[in-house]
């Protein structure tokens, strides 16, 4: 079976050598000592592949089962559960008023990659309670946030969010659910919901609903949705659980991975919700959420990937077939371990330079999220917005490679799965589908966020790219591995910006047609960039000196190889880019 | 559910207007004549789709079942497999002698594709006998043909191949199966053999296995392996069914996908066996059956890929959701369909593009096997020996890509079984592993493929570009769109080749770290020179006049899609060649 270790060194040399969190000017961060963070992160490494990544199978062949009306969640889930409640881990993140320890959201990312990694569909429960509670706190008046978000944080009671019908996903404005205003200020909600991840299960005492629906008379289309709270059992004035309320479960979903969460098909039958934000405005609250489990399923697509080369890994180096051209490496064996080989090291050697670039980059865009937060910082906001569906779509993009090639490593057991190596590709493969499918993040980044502010973050970007390379310019260490890939890496990135510019008014298909080659793009130069300053940071950490003189020449050369063989793919994506729309858009629908 | 329409039109397409097949000098073409072929095509597209398709997602949800000893296969395999049998489709292209149809192998591969596309699990029953049988005829007695080829070509009996054993898979030097030689001729067979497809099933009289064996006191070892004949049930001298040989399956495999296939753990307890061919010339035969292997599985990566594309295509048409941002197309609908989207559209025609150029790829190959076989033309058989590897690994890698790309044009209902595009990139995914991993494909193609001969072959196939697009270079009609493209890829490819000579030879790492990329490179040459070749057709065609002006606009339309998007690849490719071994052989195993 396939283990877990929780990349606590990683993440440490991630937050004080690269993002220097303790001498940052952001709030809260001044705590984050390394010494404080280690510790937290060891106990996170610990439950994780302890507790969770035992259960990662047993979840997966178990699944979740509808049995009366309720669901009920593989063996164990619910002792874990507990265990992680116990433990304080849902609330890590959220404020203290609330029960949480209002810790920064950075950290609250590096515990998620831990929970992510270890038991993805697990992990969904709390993940998709942190997001309703985040909308919440943001749009809720003071007596729902009292009344919700304590139970919540805690997830003694946990979250779900509804949007998508039968009939509409993307375009949400065709929905069909109403909600129609009662006497008392409460709304009868009435429709069908489906893939509501965590929609039921019997870990939680009660389960809070976010829904989208319409008000009857109000806006058509997407202008005409608000968004509105409904418990599964409604809640008495004095906190107390009171009636079960119009919400059921039509049915689970059998799907082609994270089968230890519950896909539920959710039929609200004039249940009791609660306006939450304003009337019609409702995709704006639903936006807070969306935004933020956009960032975590980015996560879960790196994070599927960090748990899947850990694997593949062990198995290159245990896994004797075959001998070393160069000469033989392990004489007293029948051959040497698979890692001799130069085709397994180019696919150990993409998966560990993406993973680590990854992690850097979720890292950096945390910071940037509690920077905006924290310091009411317009700029950090713009730009981890425009970032975010490159977060979304590249990440699980490329994770989802990466964990087909940890799979392959183990030749014919990776597709039995028994050995466990199936399951992560089939776990990864959700995240590049939901919170908007990627080429819906594409569309995102192309369409709208590139243009935000007269394209002001966009250029943002760039010029923080320029800064870097300038100011490291007269470092030969950085020079040829590290600055001048960069530079032309980001020098694709600025060509199609301008190619969308200049033809992209002429007709947004010639920009369209290369929005999914753009974001990974734009993946890459972000990778690209992390990889740089990564690698200023292994050469300040070696010149101080250090006992540890592996780790960062490790990191050197991982960055190198990102550098070598992975960033020249932004010359293909520009490549495409630069032919626009002609030949995609060349047939009639009929003569495909 | 899914559905399979069988590509007749296309697959004439490449057999009269690109291949000429009833012009051509290889024996036995001449009666491929257009309305011959057509009709085979039609009557085996009936097949598939109404029966084969149908049965295909039921297979994955049944699965295999070991009972008894017995392995028991989905509802309604042992009907079809009947009617397959009473068709005569699995003796198409065998010998007449033992039952066969004798019809050219590039017939064949035409249905073959068909078949797996409809059902591979399902198809996968008689392509291992196919497989077996083309050993037996290759190196068997007469004897040995008499008595297993009429019932094997027929099916009544069928075959399988057993070459891993649990610690071993491509490095069968390791292998542990032992085969002792009594004093009657045959051999008693004993170990444990795993991955055994289709290794034992309810729907024939008999299986004829075919095993790889260290007969005791042989070369130590690679040289030390036999291939043995061993029959589930022995077959008497009058061909009457015998006793229960010693053969026994101890388990069928949890597999992360073609449960309808099943995938067993055969035991061999002094089994009796017949050597087939040479004592330890056992690579040799089963590499007849390997190769056949190879290419029958770059099919099955191809057809995947087909049939999840129709089904995407369909999805796209139908499914409304969004507008189209230059217009509406759908005025009286609430939305219009999925393909108004440039990013769809995308999606669309990277598979339309791929599927076509590999179908065109698949049956020039069959071709040159045809002419190696029937004409004993050693350059044809060099040059399909080169590509053999490419087929595999390309094919494959790309094909399950594009299912994966089939898949997210659903959106979330592409992640739930029901709708069946899971089930797509699950089967698809053993072809990236199994009849050797792609990676060993890549080793194979550049670590012996290319210097076979002295590199000959290769240099046959650069020169078959240079002379095609020589040859075509007044066409004005193609010089932008095909052969400029076209001439800059095989440039790629010469320049890698080149890289390789002068690396190489320093240290083979240089070369097999690009082994790979290299394997990817090919493959688009040889799709860009299909696309380059079918656009001459194409154009033919529609000079000479025809009513089908549609078919033959579209075909040109997707080429140049291909030429545009998709051939560039090979600059990347060539970049990471060119990076050599430094970055990805820069770690010592114990730092990763």
């Amino acid at each position: 079976m396939p283990s877990y270790n929780a990349p606590v060194k990683d993440m440490q040399f991630v937050l004080h050598n690269l993002l220097k969190v303790s001498s940052s000017d952001i709030p809260g961060y001044a705590d984050l000592e390394a010494e404080f963070t280690a510790a937290v992160l060891e106990e996170a490494g610990k439950l994780t592949s302890e507790v969770l990544a035992p259960l990662n199978a047993v979840g997966d062949v178990e699944g979740c089962k509808l049995e009366n009306g309720v669901v009920r969640t593989p063996t164990g889930f619910k002792a874990a559960f507990d265990q992680v409640r116990e433990g304080g881990w849902t609330g890590l993140d959220m404020p203290e008023q609330y029960g949480g320890q209002g810790m920064p959201y950075v950290m609250g990312t590096a515990i998620g990659e831990m929970f992510s990694a270890a038991n993805q569909a697990f992990t969904m429960y709390q993940g998709l309670t942190h997001g309703a509670a985040s909308a919440i706190l943001a749009h809720g008046s003071d007596e729902q946030k009292d009344k919700f978000l304590p139970k919540m944080v805690s997830c003694d009671w946990t979250g779900t969010m509804n949007l998508t019908e039968p009939h509409c996903g993307t375009d949400l404005g065709m929905m069909r659910t109403k909600a129609v205003p009662q006497d008392d200020g409460t709304y009868k909600v009435t429709g069908q919901k489906i893939f509501i991840s965590a929609g039921d299960h019997d870990m939680a005492d009660n389960i809070i609903h976010l829904v989208l629906a319409k008000i009857p008379g109000g806006p058509e289309g997407i202008k005409g949705v608000s968004l509105f709270i409904v418990p599964k059992i409604l809640v008495d004035d004095d906190g107390s659980l009171g009636a079960r309320n119009g919400v059921s479960v039509g049915k689970i979903e059998e799907k082609m991975g994270i089968h230890g969460n519950s896909t539920c098909v959710m039929n609200y039958d004039e249940a009791t919700g609660y306006l939450l934000g304003e009337a019609h405005k409702g995709m704006r609250a639903m936006f807070t959420m969306m935004n933020e489990a956009r960032i975590g399923v980015g996560m879960q697509g790196m994070a599927q990937a960090d748990v899947a080369f850990q694997n593949a890994l062990e198995y290159a180096k245990d896994r004797l077939q075959g001998r070393d051209v160069t000469g033989v490496k392990n004489p007293d064996g029948p051959a040497d371990p698979l890692i001799v080989h130069p085709d397994i090291r180019r696919s150990l050697m993409d998966q560990k330079s993406f993973v680590e670039g990854a992690r850097a980059f979720m890292l950096w865009g945390a910071s940037l999220i509690d920077r905006a937060h924290r310091n009411k910082d317009d700029s950090a906001d713009g730009l981890i917005s425009l970032m975010t569906p490159v977060i979304k779509g590249f990440l699980t993009d490329e994770g989802y490679d990466m964990t087909v090639k940890a799979q392959q490593v183990y030749g014919g057991h990776g597709y039995i799965e028994e050995w466990g190596m199936s399951q992560f590709t089939r776990d990864a493969r959700i995240a590049m589908i939901y919170e908007g499918a990627n080429g819906v993040q594409a569309l995102d980044l192309v369409g709208r966020k590139l243009a935000t502010d007269a394209g002001k973050h966009a250029m943002a970007f760039l010029e923080l790219v320029k800064t870097f390379i300038k100011e490291n310019e007269g470092n030969e260490a950085l020079k040829a591995d590290f600055l001048d890939p960069l530079k032309a890496a980001s020098k694709d990135l600025q060509t199609a910006m301008m190619y969308f510019m200049q033809n992209g008014m002429k007709n947004p298909n010639n920009a369209l047609s290369g929005s999914y080659d753009f974001m990974h793009l734009f993946g890459h130069v972000c990778l690209g960039l992390m990889w740089a300053q990564m690698a200023k940071a292994a050469h300040e950490a070696l010149q101080v000196g250090t006992e540890d003189v592996t780790f960062y020449e490790t990191k050197l050369a991982t960055g190198r190889y990102y550098m070598a063989r992975r960033l020249p793919a932004t010359a293909l994506h520009l490549a495409r880019i630069n032919t626009g729309a002609d030949t995609v858009m060349a047939l009639e629908a009929a003569n495909f």
